[in-house]
């Protein structure tokens, strides 16, 4: 059976995503629908990239991505459909898919827009059937027309490094428990190296939350892969006063 | 493979909406379950019949909608399966399947309330049952006893015209956005006619959200097919301090 | 089709929920995932274990449940497989079973947690590895370790009778409308007793809500057995500044 997930800022209070479903279900019956999220905050693309690319390849080949954060639903940037590591994904071309495109072959479609589609709800209108037909069908060239340009991507921030060895990264994402995803790595932690965020050292690096007491603020390698700063039973972003783009600095052992 | 849709005002922090799906995929271990929206605001009957007038007809025929938004579960309402245009529906009695009922017939039956069944859960001790063995087997009139009154339906606003040509609508749904949508439709916006809000005058029908700037106030021809007020990358119930019952005016050109 | 039910803290705003089920629908592609909650608030092992008891019972024999509130995630406590009452279980030893297990006999085995996991998202790296192995494969005792010491239970509070024949019960959960669900069962209120929380009465036991006036505060028999406290179209929560673990007194008739 042939899986769809979707991934929306269109809240679930409303009809939206149950409109979205009942178009995929038509158009293909059985397929098998993943609710990622429906709760990216309204237009941020850069959230959904992330979380997209957190979620996409721990799916199945083959699978459907239905990934619609649309601020400029109805305006000319494109509809696309594109397939890449063996998955198919549909989305406005706004750089949403930034963290899936990788070195491999990437081809890409622009979809075009049905007669009488709404202009403020693609979502159903024109990337639902896609969705569906791709579930169904698999990839066709007849989908759209062959997109001609590269595809947006979003200028994610990359650690820096300076002269004295301080690496400077920052806050790339904050989870519902306000932990702070940064984009440190590794390899960027040298042994007796020290982390700062905002005026703030960080002890030690741990490895999980029950290695410090509770309210204490910890530091640790995430499931995502990067250094990420919290609060154990707290909320560190609150704590910190801290959010997407803080900066967060690796300084150096003397 | 049998769908049941689920619209309800359980909310998704407790255990309702997964006692109900277990006694669904007890009675019909096959179905597709789908989530329309849990999130109606309590007891909210307007705005669940609203979602539902958005979403069931993008089901394939034969799809079973469990409609429970009952703030009078356990008194005399009626409990309902009804079929009508090809779809199958289970709730309450009390004006949630208004935008449902057409003009095509409609066979409706009250169901039996079960021995023991809980007298403030029949989401889960009546419409479930119901819904999955509706399922499974289809519509049969051991369902319950034959409906001998007609439905209940909401008196749901209309645009009223007055004599000087003024077309006097209003909001009747607000989404998560805060985007306004109301019962005016395109027949009502006459060339060169102009749309107020309160005191405040919308200056014109756009086509989409990116036709304005960041933070101004918008109309267009919204995805239910009406009028909706919106702010881009913003909230028209905040900047307009309106909701649903607001009144909408379209002045006639003079 | 097997059946994987979760249940989580996880939220719904990030890609955890996503990850997990791409993990679950890789190991068991004809799966059928039903979301319980993944609202439980963070760390909340109570109401966690309160949900489950409500729900489990209901699905078919043989589903798996998946059971991830997990505070003391990475550190010693065991990540366990359960097999009891004809279904599956997987999640954290700290408690959150403690409403499924009954005097029934009780497999229960300590997953081993494979190289390279994360040490913070034991949900996505251990458990749903070990859930879509029971969904596909069912119980096999080289899911890990036989467990050698008897489960966590939380030590959930019971009703205490004094010598003039009063019952001290407390409200153990609170729902997302505001009713308080109490540990008080019916054999705890005999004819002509009165009920009180804080210094409030409440003057009967009702059928259901449509009993009493909006706004009137009423106490019943809810959905899982057990006395409630509510207010009509309103919280009782908030009205009577109650919460897990405020008292609530039967007293004997005089």
């Amino acid at each position: 059976m042939p899986i769809i997930t979707l991934l929306t800022d269109f809240g679930v209070s409303d009809s939206y995503v149950g409109e979205v479903k009942g178009v995929l279900l038509t158009r293909a019956p059985n397929a098998t629908l993943v609710d990622i999220s429906h709760e990216v905050h309204p237009g941020d693309i850069r959230a959904a990239s992330y979380i997209l690319g957190r979620t996409w390849k721990l799916f199945p080949p083959g699978t459907v991505h239905f990934v619609v954060v649309d601020p400029g639903v109805g305006t000319e940037r494109g509809a696309l459909a594109v397939k890449t590591g063996g998955h198919f994904f549909v989305g406005p071309d706004n750089g949403v898919f930034s963290l899936v495109l990788g070195p491999g072959p990437v081809a890409a479609v622009v979809l075009s827009v049905p007669l009488g589609s709404s202009t403020t709800f693609h979502g159903r209108d024109v990337f639902a059937a896609a969705a569906g037909s791709l579930a169904t069908s698999g990839w066709s060239s007849r989908l759209g027309v062959s997109m001609s340009r590269d595809l947006q991507r979003l200028s994610l921030p990359t650690p820096k490094k300076n002269k004295q060895g301080t690496v400077e990264g920052e806050v790339i994402y904050v989870d519902r428990f306000g932990n702070l995803i940064t984009n440190l790595e590794s390899q960027h932690l040298q042994s007796g190296a020290s982390l700062w965020i905002g005026g703030v050292k960080i002890d030690a690096v741990q490895k999980t939350f029950g290695q410090v007491s509770r309210g204490q603020v910890l530091a640790y390698f995430g499931s995502g892969g990067t250094l990420e700063i919290a609060v154990r039973d707290g909320s560190a972003a609150q704590r910190l006063s801290a959010g997407v783009g803080t900066h967060v600095r690796i300084e150096r052992a003397r």
